[in-house]
């Protein structure tokens, strides 16, 4: 199970489908919660209780219980005509909540993440994704088994590869981005099918995972819109 | 003065110029530092010293202060024929490490913050920029009394814009960017001489101002290109 806390993103999990375990809720904060379905159990707790559960700073009146789903990790039908996102190691809390916020923007449905990368359901993830989490569907996976069971086409975030900007992406594929620290490891690296790089026109060494990952969601969904 | 801390981060800012008061590192760095010039000094302590003094939770060996620059605020011959980052309201300080990274990244030099953007000198953001203060040019300004004095055209970042990929940015430029929360002021956004908007294909309210920003720059970049 995980918390998910404030009135808006305990909506958008109900709203997608997610099982509510339960909703904890401030006195002043209960009418904002009619309109759901009986089956749901809330509990009015006191502002007080509500702050010693919340993780947050600034606690929300609103904090739910959701289950985690359940989903076997997609193959290669359920991959097809779309793009994916593959996380080797991603550890940021902040930066794992960006790529999520951002994969829903573009209309992404997927990311599929190595073992080690870092819990989703880490409330500072949850938080990050301002919602998103609730529309992206997240999968955990070995990806030197998974990713050769494979065809499509493995597009990999790296130096000297070509050109993201002229690189035709055509209509399927997965995107494969590396740790914050080291990129790819190797045994993954050398699952890439095509290396693209992000061209650099200033002294920065690299650029924040994140943002990486975001200029390859623009560039194809750029090109998808031509 | 700010806190640099790190070999790497300390030795940018030395080799860009910015003045040094103290260096302060532990015995088994100071062969690292051997290469600096005689005038700058450096006071050996003890990691236990050093682990008192930093603001990480993983300390690194060195730890330096350095003086904040005093430089003028741009004006119009100093931003012909090239594109300035305007930040109004920015408030955390990963976001706007990661924007000075970013901007580093695609050469842009100068980067104008409204005096309510968080302080740039603020060690968590000396710390998420990964050396790139020390190559971007950052300032503070009142931006309504600021940008009214230049004559280059003024892109913000929003809804019911322009296509940013359809869009012609020209040779140059300002491009704004609002706050997390909410977006550019409405004073600010009046100085806005073409808005600009990133598509969108999925179900995000919104993305994180340092990707947003990531994508002007990238597109920026990519038209610069071609």
């Amino acid at each position: 199970m995980f918390v998910a806390e404030g009135h808006k993103s305990v909506i958008e999990f109900v709203a997608s489908g997610y099982q509510v375990q339960t909703i904890y809720h401030t006195p002043a904060a209960g009418a904002k919660l009619h309109n759901l379905s009986k089956k749901i159990k809330l509990v009015e707790i006191s502002t007080g209780d509500l702050q010693k559960l919340s993780s947050l700073t600034t606690p929300q009146e609103i904090l739910a219980i959701l289950s985690i789903p359940q989903q076997a990790v997609p193959q290669q039908e359920q991959l097809r005509q779309k793009f994916t996102l593959v996380l080797d190691g991603v550890q940021d809390p902040g930066n794992m909540g960006t790529i999520i916020r951002t994969a829903d923007w573009f209309g992404v449905a997927n990311i599929i993440c190595s073992l080690d990368t870092v819990d989703v359901y880490n409330p500072k993830v949850v938080q990050a994704t301002m919602g998103s989490l609730a529309r992206v569907n997240l999968h955990y996976s070995n990806l030197t088994d998974w990713l050769p069971q494979l065809k499509l086409p493995v597009y990999g975030a790296l130096l000297n590869g070509d050109n993201i900007y002229t690189t035709n992406f055509g209509t399927e594929g997965l995107i494969v981005m590396g740790n914050e620290g080291n990129g790819l490891r190797p045994d993954v690296e050398k699952l890439v099918s095509k290396a693209v790089t992000i061209p650099r026109a200033g002294g920065a060494e690299s650029l924040n995972v994140a943002i990486a990952t975001a200029l390859f969601c623009s560039e194809i969904s750029r090109k998808s819109l031509q």
